[in-house]
């Protein structure tokens, strides 16, 4: 908890560093005004109507608890909730407060140094991931210190599961909303600007170029800091639940644990951040936020050797445990950039299919995209398994599947330890991306558009990364979860059974305390089939976020036609076009498209669990728990795969198009280059809305069955 | 049996009235020569390379058997895989051998009737759905008899797998190899026809038309008619055994009653067909083939009945089951309709987004085909479920779930009991293309062509609703399979069991017979694993099949550009294109890029097993198998979306574009029928490629699985 308020302070510090930045001319202030405003007026909006939801939610949530659990556990899951709800929303916020202010700062240093740039950019994205990772730990210990966690540890772990629930409801629609609204500005921008009126990307004359940089700020900022604040929190609990297993052998330490081993990663990360700097003003930014991680990395596998020398009796099988997550981290990152950068086969097969054409360029991004799921699946898989073993390893003589389990939280742990380093890494690129805009917008000279663009471009790297980090830490996390779920019910049955003693007969038990909901056997129709709506689940929820942008980018196309219709003098340069409205527009437009996959995600697993309880008999009670974990695990499985088809295929089109921008193949304006383009625009929605939102929605379904539990059975 | 026999008869009554039909004027007869030619060349290689794989195949079964089981099982496995591969050859052959001599004969009666034309050409169809079916029950019947089932009908069941493995390995290359050949000839011809040298489709300059055309032949009629005999197969077998199951309830006639209520379904087929009649010249031709699917129907449903009046001691909740079965196929036909015909709303809301580009097509298209899941999934669910509780309801007293899993058996049969007739009707799409191909260059009159056209515009309908048909019966199929699968392992378990008694007191049993292979527990981290790697198998192997059409595509047009390169008089006119040097070229690029996917998804599931299996515990010593079954069944779940996915998606892209070219939005040469053939040829490696090969996999993982079951465990 110190270390939290520690980070706190430190995101204070890099706050106060940045915003006492030089801001830079008059002409660059009023663009960046503009995008503050734009982002601030969005983020006023969006988490007015996310908290309308989250009330109603709640209420929900507590006259269900109310009159099946009684009022106190009632009151604890509702203001679990809202404490997890309000979390992810000031992560969001104080993320998003900074590197709106913090893009300008950075163009401005752009004007003469390039690794005073990059550190601004760099120590403003440091305050969203301090902020992601330090509130969900503080949020977490609080919550779990005011229930009376150190009264009664055994317990009080599972009634903080309603703050991974808030959070992911909140991180849900903050990635849809964002997510959505970046690319629908940027597809109506690019579609209006570049291809019907011909005019370069972020030309002032454009009347969406400001919603397009608002964008950046809203989706990848925001967005992805509420999704791996989801991740963080989902680890903390999901990993104390797995130590309340393990009590017998660890007491509270093992409880406290997985919130030691937070610290040290924040720690780990505060010095990483600090520690980059250019060597010369030559070199690439890319090597120096490198070297940051690797320092944040070496120091947090220090932290956790520490860690488990005091907490987990020096047990060195979970310290491997721990090293196999950071080297999982390791690996995604370095897949994610074979498949997505243009030096590597992949991206350069999709370059070359657009030689001959749009359609083959498409059919060849999408082959990749498909083909690129297989190396994640075999790492995740491999993670999972060994870091499962060393657990069982560790503690051989615990039976049960709770230390192997907990060997495998101790490895996302390892995952996560860097997570505010690369939260921080990936806000540099939304804060490097506005960056650019302000300079080309503000006519700067030639020479500090090349800082900029370098920068850019180093922060699109960034991005492309973190969703790679993000969709493995998700995985992970679910995994966690999954089990916590299973722990739960396996307590509502126990509940269940020492109420109605009759009832264990019908399961050959004695006890109340033999019982143990282990199963999720898809071999029964109904889980087979609960199965299959999970991952169906997956297609739907993918559609309806791709067709939401579509509706939303469609609002845009027709509000800056009638702005060029209306007033001639935009194009002639003469007049201003009205950047308000178009934000105010996609605004709307987002708001309105999130609604519909946001719900259908928490509607489905309570559908199916309310509906399948009607197929439990005697003998099989909890088949509607079976079958919403069924749902859970593969909707997973499928959530996993599809986000990493979309992550991977929309970055390699992206680069495929930039590939051909340096000048191969024909370069800028040649047919190849066209249809390249045409290839990007379909990735956007793949890679900023609908695969990232696939992360938080894996998570989602976790919590909200878990909250849900008691309705299954 | 003797219906079987008829029904081949039936099928060389309408071969010799195919035959004896007109065969039209010269110009025609050497066109049709050169698809013959054509078509039986590929054949014939992609005959001999399949069966070079299954010598190769067999020998390693004989192998593994004959060391772990000893040798008459060993040349039992051998002779029904060899029986499998080579009736599903021999129904493929046949069907072709006929399709591509009726093309001719429809063309040459569609210059005076529209009738004979369509009735020569379901005709024609028929031979291969006739075949297809009565082959697939001759050779399960008559290996049945071979093995001595009468005298041993609990373990015959057992032994004729291997048939179901040799169709699916013959049906997967046949799907493969026939669907990229068909759309890499497609894809070439038009890239270079249409969109580099403006001449219009099949043209007889283009060097590539006659590849075009035989790829209608080898991909729908060859590669589908494989497909169904492989579904048919499965679900004979499937049935089968689940019937041993309820050999105390019904003795032999349980294990008959599937070979029975297929000949009924045979029967009815034929009828159908024979039934088929255009009211007048003018009736849409799809109103009459609707008619004769009626009636097939109907009919089918009424030979259920008596089947299960005689066999099943008149149990009428197992003819609900039959029912649930005819009307879950009505279904499927009518989602395949509303999501791929221009009619509806999901069509029209592709050629909408035309009107702004190619990237807002193919973001829309992708749109719809992810949301076209939820339905089939929705359908599916509802049959699996309501089948197998008619079964329970059945038969009340059976414990186990084998009462159950025979309900759904039945819904099976009784969605495959029109396969004959839909067959027939899916083949009707090449012969009619063809017909139309045919017309078309030998510059007949545009009366005739309109009737030709209006035939191919049905057949396009037909051939997209035989694959809504077929994904639907392929996951019953595969349902059935997986119960196959745990009965098998829980025979093979049995006698280690009885061979190594002290093996049961891990287990906690007293005798071998108490033990059930029954769960697949995904909440275990190995087999939760084992389904992520299920899934991305799916992912994998659409992504190498996608690429293979790319491949082969791609030499096409190398040869059509030199063509026209080095011989100039071909687009003057004056001199003909070498047709056959273009047809050997994709011959040979769809025989060698078939290889990797083929492969991949036989190795994937055995490797599994046999990785898994040294995770074996003494308490839990089937992991190995476990895991295979969840690599089955996740691995069907993502074959099913994945595959409606692209095979609806690529139907509704083929018909925006057929819409716009009605006049809609602009019309032919607008910009926005120009986005539209993107998204078409987009499509094209999707439906007629990947999809179907889908079907085919999830059905071979089962049958693979099945048969090297030994090595898991």
């Amino acid at each position: 908890m110190g270390v939290s308020v520690v980070s706190l302070l430190m995101a204070w510090i890099f706050t106060r560093e940045v915003l006492g930045a030089d801001t830079g001319t008059a002409a660059m202030q009023s663009i960046a005004l503009a995008i503050k405003q734009g982002a601030e007026a969005f983020m006023k909006r969006q988490y007015k109507t996310i908290y309308t939801f989250s009330v109603i939610l709640a209420v929900a949530i507590f006259a269900f608890y109310y009159s099946t659990k009684g009022g106190p556990l009632a009151w604890k899951m509702v203001i679990s909730f809202f404490a997890g709800a309000v979390c992810s929303g000031l992560a969001g916020f104080s993320g998003m407060f900074v590197s709106i202010r913090a893009n300008l700062r950075a163009a401005s240093a752009a004007r003469t140094s390039l690794n005073r740039a990059m550190q601004l950019a760099l120590r403003g994205g440091a305050v969203t991931g301090l902020s992601v990772v330090a509130l969900s730990l503080l949020g977490v210990g609080i919550i779990f210190l005011a229930f009376g966690g150190m009264d009664d540890p055994l317990h009080v772990p599972y009634e903080i599961v309603g703050f991974g629930f808030g959070a992911s409801f909140v991180a849900l629609f903050a990635q849809l909303g964002g997510g959505i609204y970046t690319k629908a500005a940027d597809v109506g921008a690019d579609l209006v600007g570049k291809v019907e009126a011909g005019i370069p990307e972020d030309d002032p004359r454009n009347p969406a170029v400001i919603a397009d940089l608002v964008g950046d700020n809203v989706g990848d900022c925001a967005g992805r800091g509420a999704d791996l604040f989801e991740s963080t929190a989902a680890e903390n609990i999901g990993a104390m639940i797995l130590g309340v297993a393990l009590f017998k052998q660890f007491g509270l330490l093992g409880i406290f644990f997985p919130l030691v081993a937070r610290a040290f990663g924040l720690l780990a990360s505060i010095v990483g951040i600090w520690s980059v700097k250019l060597k010369n003003e030559d070199e690439d930014p890319m090597a120096a936020l490198n070297r940051g991680y690797m320092i944040t990395s070496v120091l947090a596998i220090g932290g956790f050797y520490v860690a488990i020398r005091f907490l987990l009796q020096n047990n060195l099988w979970f310290f491997s445990a721990g090293i196999i997550g950071v080297i999982t981290s390791f690996l995604f990152v370095w897949i994610t950039q074979y498949y997505t950068e243009y030096r590597y086969r992949p991206v350069q097969s999709i370059a070359n299919a657009s030689v001959t054409g749009s359609a083959t360029n498409i059919i060849t991004g999408l082959a990749v995209g498909m083909e690129c799921t297989a190396l994640p699946v075999i790492v995740i898989s491999a993670a999972i398994l060994s870091s499962y073993y060393c657990g069982q390893y560790a503690l051989p003589n615990i039976g049960h599947s709770a230390a192997g389990l907990f060997g495998t939280a101790i490895a996302t742990m390892g995952m996560l330890a860097t997570a505010a380093y690369i939260v921080a890494m990936d806000t540099f690129g939304p804060i490097t991306d506005n960056a650019g805009g302000i300079i080309e917008m503000s006519g700067a000279p030639e020479e500090v558009r090349r800082r900029t663009d370098r920068l850019d471009s180093v922060g699109n790297t960034t991005k492309a990364l973190t969703k790679g980090y993000a969709i493995g830490s998700a995985a992970l996390a679910a995994f966690l979860l999954f089990s916590a779920y299973l722990d739960q019910i396996t307590e509502l049955v126990r509940a269940k059974l020492a109420a109605n003693p009759n009832l264990l007969t019908n399961l050959g038990l004695t006890s109340a305390d033999q019982y143990f909901f282990t199963h999720v056997d898809i071999s029964k129709p109904q889980v087979f089939i609960a199965a299959l709506i999970g991952a169906a689940l997956v297609f739907l929820f993918s559609a309806f976020a791709i067709k939401a942008v579509g509706k939303a980018a469609y609002s845009v196309i027709e509000e800056v036609r009638r702005q060029f219709r209306e007033n001639p003098g935009i194009m002639a340069g003469t007049s201003k076009p009205d950047y308000g409205q178009c934000v105010d527009i996609v605004t709307k437009g987002a708001l309105k498209a999130m609604v519909v996959p946001g719900l259908l995600a928490v509607a489905v697993p309570v559908a199916v669990g309310f509906i399948f309880r009607y197929f439990a008999t005697p003998e099989d009670m909890t088949i509607g728990a079976e079958a919403v974990a069924a749902v859970l695990m593969v909707g997973t499985i499928g959530g996993i795969l599809m986000a990493t088809f979309m992550n991977n295929g929309g970055g390699a089109w992206d680069n495929a198009k930039k590939f051909i921008e340096t000048g191969q193949l024909g370069g800028k304006k040649s047919e190849a280059h066209k249809a390249a383009v045409v290839g990007d625009t379909v990735g956007d929605p793949f890679k900023d809305t609908a695969g990232p939102s696939l992360h938080v929605l894996i998570k989602l379904l976790c919590t909200v069955a878990f909250v849900m539990a008691p309705l299954f059975l």
